[in-house]
């Protein structure tokens, strides 16, 4: 399907309560799970998105519609998280995310994007130039791979728990 | 992580509202999406919930609980919700599992049940003997792997539309 803003933007108002719902009040057995080294926890993955809504996605559209000579984008850190969570609980990374991302969502709705505007690009430090509705299309499907991925690192922590029935559920072994 | 009732019950509790806020609203165009022929749309595995919530978990449960000398389980039938959800809205299916889940999550606690009980037996058509333990993790392993499930289906409407960040969001080709 097409990207267009308002099937976009229902998907991105939406994450943050799908997140609540998931996560608030569960215990750091849930929270702090991890699918071994080097992976992320729920709580590392919110740390991320709230990253990157200061970060990556309204201040790389930002650059797109300057329509400057310079329409680089900035690399994303993929672990800022380990830092900018620091001394936070679940629950102020939750209530954080849902503040930024209605803001985001509020600012992306005041600019009424045209199709022209859709198409205008700007530069990725690896892929080069990428239009504004491949970047607000990748922040949509962005959520949705780490909404999966939060239940797939919960779901990981009952591997042995279900017993025979790792056979039929795929996600274990994913 | 081993099974217990306090953390398991607490992922049970909550995937209503999980599902509530990921799809209530949405329009077609996200709720109908498969990821091809002969796969599911959240609204089909929506369905197939409610049907588990009738006839899988807690009927299963009550077998192994009953001690008789007969405690094979009934075979899961994946197809019944073509059938049962017809003429059904979106919401109404939000609406039946949220009742649902809430009975089976008061009937769960309601049997206090000890470590012993969790070890009883039942008979899977394929498996032979599984525990109660062992049942229980599933159900809370099933649910986490349809919402990733449909964060998934969802995700991968947008394949194309995200252009060159395909290869950075593994989420659009598993």
């Amino acid at each position: 399907m097409e990207f267009d803003l308002a099937t976009g933007t229902a998907v991105l108002e939406r994450t943050p309560r799908t997140l609540s719902a998931m996560l608030d009040g569960l215990t750091p057995a849930w929270t702090d799970a991890t699918e071994g080294p080097d992976t992320w926890s729920p709580y590392v993955i919110l740390g991320h998105l709230i990253h990157g809504e200061r970060s990556d996605w309204i201040p790389r559209a930002t650059i797109i519609l300057s329509r400057g000579p310079d329409r680089r984008f900035t690399p994303y850190d993929r672990f800022a998280q380990f830092r900018e969570s620091e001394g936070k609980s679940l629950s102020d990374l939750l209530g954080e995310f849902a503040q930024l991302r209605a803001e985001n969502v509020a600012t992306l709705a005041s600019w009424h994007l045209t199709h022209t505007e859709l198409a205008l690009t700007g530069e990725h430090p690896e892929f080069g130039a990428v239009t504004l509705s491949q970047l607000l299309a990748t922040w949509v499907g962005h959520d949705l791979g780490h909404i999966a991925q939060v239940a797939r690192v919960m779901a990981k922590q009952y591997r042995d728990a279900i017993g025979p029935w790792r056979a039929y559920l795929p996600i274990m072994d994913r």
